[in-house]
């Protein structure tokens, strides 16, 4: 299943006009924010579907009943690029357990890639609610394999995969090779293109290096 | 109109039990934080309801067509208890313009008060969107006041009123004192009663001393 | 007492250059971003002044010792143009109690001014220590009287005054109407000259309109 | 050369004592918000030992000299506990590129551990300034191990290093095993013990799960 928050206008939409625009990316402080934003938007928006017990809270005047959440989500990233979107996102589920995992694209002479998962720190997840963060789903290749590699941790109950740009082309890859009633996909937006080398069209650019710079 | 957040379960009704809970509130940090991610959500609903255009972004990759809010708000708010609401909103409406609006309640002998304006920092409103936030709407007597002290200054196109706990009773005296078409009013929650000093049951006590400490 | 943060070099002019720069002001986020950071590393180094008690710390392997804050400072701030430096001091002394004076130059039709004291929110001052902000010192007429309406509350035990540019002249307003022994001023950068319209040259235009937009 | 933060009475101790406190420890939110405060105290205290070059910025009135940063350092972090403290370094020198580390240790069962390093994201490094941030530095032998690691992508003109807590026996380590000029290291505290199972003592237990919760 997959949900579009920027198919209803709202200020998320502003912010992702920010982190597209090639003129305000230089400002790398407020591309993170943005990119904080989105995240915190759309963890928001995916509270809406978890569950909720009502407990009793004594206030200095009386007792209140208010709906807290039942479990808080594992907040999983992909490095380095979901870092900023990971902020967001434990911003508000502030409670959380996290998990980190590291996977690249490994570029072969004829112009190719393999992605390469190299790290996973992560607490157990089996039969709890995952949350996934990686700003760009492009292939789709390198989230499959991040989630394959959670996977091998243990059996979350239900996983969100929050991304803020998907191509078409992406989005198909994903529904092909995950689970489609273990995985809801949240998307920011949805672009048609995607380039030999792998970059969505018009997309922004390469998230983690307009986050943190350029690497070797 | 009025519009309860809390009444569709989210991630907002923990933070609104955070609030309330008397333990949790010795974290005055804390305190400031939840009603920061509070205002924020709610800033994100009223979001939905404003105007967008939509604007040709130029990423390093190509050309996205993304809807961008048409105008910003102005933000106004209550001094002092309303400052990290306005906080909040301020985070997400980040180009808005500002309004701070002092009032308080002048206590007479027979345990009766006024409110007081005292102090008004307004931008042009004349036809504009204006969000107007104060934590605590009891009597609601503080903010038709403080929505009249705007009002010298210019005559918004509509403004949304936005505050965290309210009263039945506050509620049923903005209904009477308000334009029911130039106001709408989004609360977290309501709550029955009112005691005789006007503070909400149970409610959480007094927002402004709970954030910024007691005063004389 | 007299002293220049902006003397020493360090990342605190890096951010007083963006505060002062007509381009990088025109975004309002990073301008009240950066008065943030920069009352922020100002309030650290005023505690570097202030008196601690060493205490003992059970961490979950042993006990350490640890000197902290004998008492937390009240956070005075000058409405509006201060608040954002309030915010930087706060996210520092979470636990300080809070004051709010607004003061105005009500504008005579000869040009001159006189300053209006409205609205001070307060909490118990006397014996204790208070951290007065406010952006600017021009004349030094306005942080003068916010001063004064303080006392009418309580009697500090020693006030530090906490600006980022002042004038010489308003250095001089202060020193003179100011008890010496009983006030520190701490000043990011000294600037030569006022204008007819009491601005500082080359100063940075009006903080106030600068963080949250022009008022009418 | 070794600078201790913490051995001059400031603001930085109070956060230091929360942060090693079994009952503030349950509040993962300030846990994390404890450990940027910290970091961002140590990059301004590094920062002025940096170069920096005067400026003229044009202000709205004016123009004014002031000395900006001479070039930004690269802020390298090891995963995944230095998270926090390089969100902290981040946020005042927003302009630097970044670096991210990964190394663990690996258990043996005869009790003993080897450090693997896993994950380099680096940019160019070479006759650059680099900070290296690091919450806990226990035997030495995992920072000695990063810092090779980032070695392998270039050779840094210096380093500065940057831990909360450190044993004396992980600093004796590192003194042993760093090239002296290249390498300043800025310490919070500094404590004696080292448990058998390599536990800074009193220290504050495990960083990475305190900020992050458990791992598998």
């Amino acid at each position: 299943m997959i949900k579009n928050i920027g198919s209803q206008t709202s200020i998320f939409n502003q912010f992702l006009s920010e982190i597209r625009d090639h003129n305000i990316q230089t400002d790398s402080l407020r591309f993170r924010t943005n990119m904080e934003r989105l995240a915190t938007i759309m963890g928001y928006e995916i509270s809406k579907t978890m569950e909720y017990v009502v407990k009793e809270v004594t206030t200095p005047l009386g007792v209140a009943e208010v709906p807290v959440l039942k479990e808080f989500p594992v907040l999983a990233t992909i490095l380095r690029a979901g870092l900023p979107m990971h902020r967001g996102l434990l911003s508000i589920f502030d409670q959380s357990e996290n998990a980190f995992v590291s996977a690249y694209r490994k570029h072969n002479k004829d112009g190719s890639f393999d992605v390469q998962v190299e790290y996973v720190s992560c607490p157990k997840i089996t039969d709890r609610l995952v949350i996934l963060s990686d700003p760009m789903l492009a292939t789709g290749s390198s989230l499959v394999l991040s989630y394959n590699a959670l996977l091998t941790k243990g059996r979350p109950k239900h996983t969100h995969i929050v991304t803020l740009i998907a191509s078409t082309e992406g989005l198909d890859y994903i529904r092909k090779y995950l689970p489609a009633d273990e995985v809801t996909i949240w998307v920011g937006a949805v672009d048609d293109e995607l380039t030999a080398q792998s970059y969505i069209v018009p997309g922004l650019g390469d998230a983690g290096d307009l986050a943190f710079g350029s690497k070797l």
